[in-house]
């Protein structure tokens, strides 16, 4: 057995729900295929952190790759800027951005509008600030944008310019845990802000925005700070390729920090509308070339949110009704889970474990022959960590090195 | 409830085997003795590690004996030491050695012809060799021996000057990782090595064995390297008194580090001849003595080894045959498992978990009825760690504390 493929159904995972008959979306789905893989396979249930701990979809990704989420995961700037191919080193500090609408100190748009042309003409003047220390702004879609402060000695325990909701005042950075190096932070950041103001505000721009009654781009709102953690490669430290194909620029960016080569697969938008067929048959033909390839499917996340339970049953039928050709990978050990619950009934993530097969040469097969939450519980893997995923594999594929003699 | 008893099946743990018709060897044979200790006892599944991480023979034994193995193992050479009784102190280095055949710096044979008589006379001139640091060698059996430096500041990744191959050049001991201490170790063990080839080139012991027409035993290659690590004792942790029963020096090693006592089996050879009735008998009156009795049996994992699937199964049942008497120790907590699985199909360790029982007073039993990999996954026990094993055991038998108020 050759090569490994850990299949990530964005959020697939779920809780009991009273229309649905106190079952989940995905028990109560028909998934021939799926269960087909937990029939051949080994069935367990998954904590991707810990019990009861709720995953980000970073700290989730982290974990599956064998992370320790808490070792390397200080905030999600850094993973957002990895997904924007930015340059950085370990140490550095690392924000997510908004360009927003301000008028008189009130943040009247988050999203300036969802800007959608000039963030690069903004973005250049941006880096032309004088801060005092070397730094990085890099727009992103739309409105968002990432934030490098490129120097060290600096914390990530600050809170947010960002106040997270309109007709707000900024607020202003400060340590949320006291010390030197957060205060820094803190200080450099709201320096930034209002310096992007000044920057902004006169920008042609935004001065043709507001000719055409839009709303200008007149701040950078930052949050989500975060340390570029030191990161040893999967690469490194299993001698293996790893590659991923991810629709949305945070697991993007999550994979390629764990040094994995990032696949782009036309029409994966990380959306309702991706096309699963096209990355299922990416898949197929990609896990032949890489040691590991990690595939995320975002949809049943975003149903999870919206607290559509039907939407999600038929979108996970949708996705069931393309597995079919992964049957024939005989010799790929192939892990089919999740990274976190997103239940209908909380319309966001939660802690609850997720279902987990893996299927491949040399699996001690059992009796669960349904891929859900409650059946695969019974399985032959009982209840593992989202760490312990690719050491399992790695075992299975022969791949793995003894600890001791 | 008086005393613990762990019987350790070394690899008799092992994957589903085709020509098994998918079961494992386990699975397969006919274990009366076993099934009954399952049936009476509470039952799980153990990653003697964590899932999926490949364990040593030491550093499974390590576990089980409730130390974390990433805590006080750096390489096997300690442990060695220990099994041949030397004398050591924690921060010392040892090294596995063997003593070697020599030809113009090609290593012709890595076990100058498995010389059997003379090795302790080899050895003193080696102890009189000028290093400049307090050091021991001690001959083991046939080629094998130990070399402790017995000095602190002394780092263990450093690479092996045994080339692990014939007809190969003698390696230099380089740094694994950059740093003082393990630069330290290596120059110290490459001017062994070769001040190793000026005693013994001339040795009459040597000269003795070419007239003979005998590879002459004209190296030392070490290999191992390992700190000496503080191994804070069983009776000490929980004022209990230990003993183990092992064939293999590495395991009785570890067991003296561990503070137990090494009791010979006449018979217990830890290979495939072993004397199974002789050691169980052993087993039966030695329990009475020690608050815990560990017992390795080592024939599955060379089986597994040689990837024979149907002696692997013969061997089984060969053991369960002789455990009947156990039944009888009714005050004694046993635990009935694996330090590893060496699966047929690997022909080497794996990091799948193994089975285990533990029968005794108090034990929530189950409704597994057969001592295997998959039934007793379905047990009560669920899957736990190695380092769990002692605890649930010392607090079955009441002996362990409260941690708390």
């Amino acid at each position: 057995m050759a090569n490994m493929m850990i299949l990530i159904f964005d959020g697939i995972s779920d809780r009991p729900v009273k229309d649905l008959d106190y079952k989940t979306p995905l028990e109560v789905a028909e998934t021939p295929n799926l269960d087909s893989a937990a029939e051949r396979g080994i069935n367990g249930i998954m904590d991707t952190i810990k019990p009861g701990v709720i995953p980000g979809s970073d700290t989730g990704h982290l974990a599956i790759l064998g992370y320790d989420p808490y070792e390397v995961y200080t905030g999600r700037g850094p993973f957002e800027a990895a997904g924007l191919d930015m340059d950085m080193e370990p140490g550095h500090v690392a924000f997510r951005c908004n360009f927003s609408t301000l008028e008189d100190d009130i943040v009247v748009d988050r999203r300036a509008g969802r800007i959608k042309e000039g963030t690069d003409r903004l973005a250049k003047v941006l880096n032309e600030i004088e801060l005092g220390v070397d730094f990085l702004f890099k727009e992103g879609v739309e409105h968002r944008g990432v934030l490098i402060i490129k120097d060290s000695d600096l914390g990530a325990k600050v809170s947010d310019v960002d106040p997270h909701m309109e007709n707000a005042s900024l607020h202003t950075s400060s340590p949320i845990i006291k010390g030197a190096e957060n205060e820094r932070t803190s200080q450099l950041i709201n320096k930034f802000t209002e310096m992007s103001i000044d920057v902004l505000s006169k920008h042609p721009v935004n001065l043709e925005r507001e000719e055409k009654g839009l709303p200008p781009a007149n701040v950078v709102l930052s949050r989500g700070a975060g340390v570029v953690p030191v990161m040893d490669s999967l690469m490194e430290r299993a001698n293996i390729h790893g590659a991923a194909i991810a629709g949305i620029p945070l697991v993007r960016g999550v994979c390629k920090m764990a040094g994995m080569d990032i696949i782009s697969v036309e029409g994966a938008t990380g959306g309702l509308d991706t096309d699963i067929e096209a990355i299922i048959d990416s898949s197929v033909s990609e896990v032949q070339k890489h040691d590991l390839l990690i595939v995320n499917i975002k949809g049943p996340d975003l149903l999870g949110h919206d607290g559509d339970a039907e939407a999600k049953v038929d979108f996970i039928e949708k996705i069931d009704s393309k597995l079919g050709v992964l049957e024939k990978l005989e010799d790929v050990c192939i892990a089919y889970t999740s990274d976190h619950s997103t239940p209908v009934t909380v319309n966001n993530h939660s802690g609850d474990p997720v279902p987990i097969t893996i299927t491949g040469e040399g699996v001690r097969k059992d009796r669960v022959s349904s891929f859900d939450e409650r059946s695969c519980g019974q399985g032959g893997l009982a209840r593992i960590r989202g760490t312990d995923v690719l050491n399992i594999m790695l075992d299975l594929v022969n791949k793995a090195e003894k600890f001791g003699a």
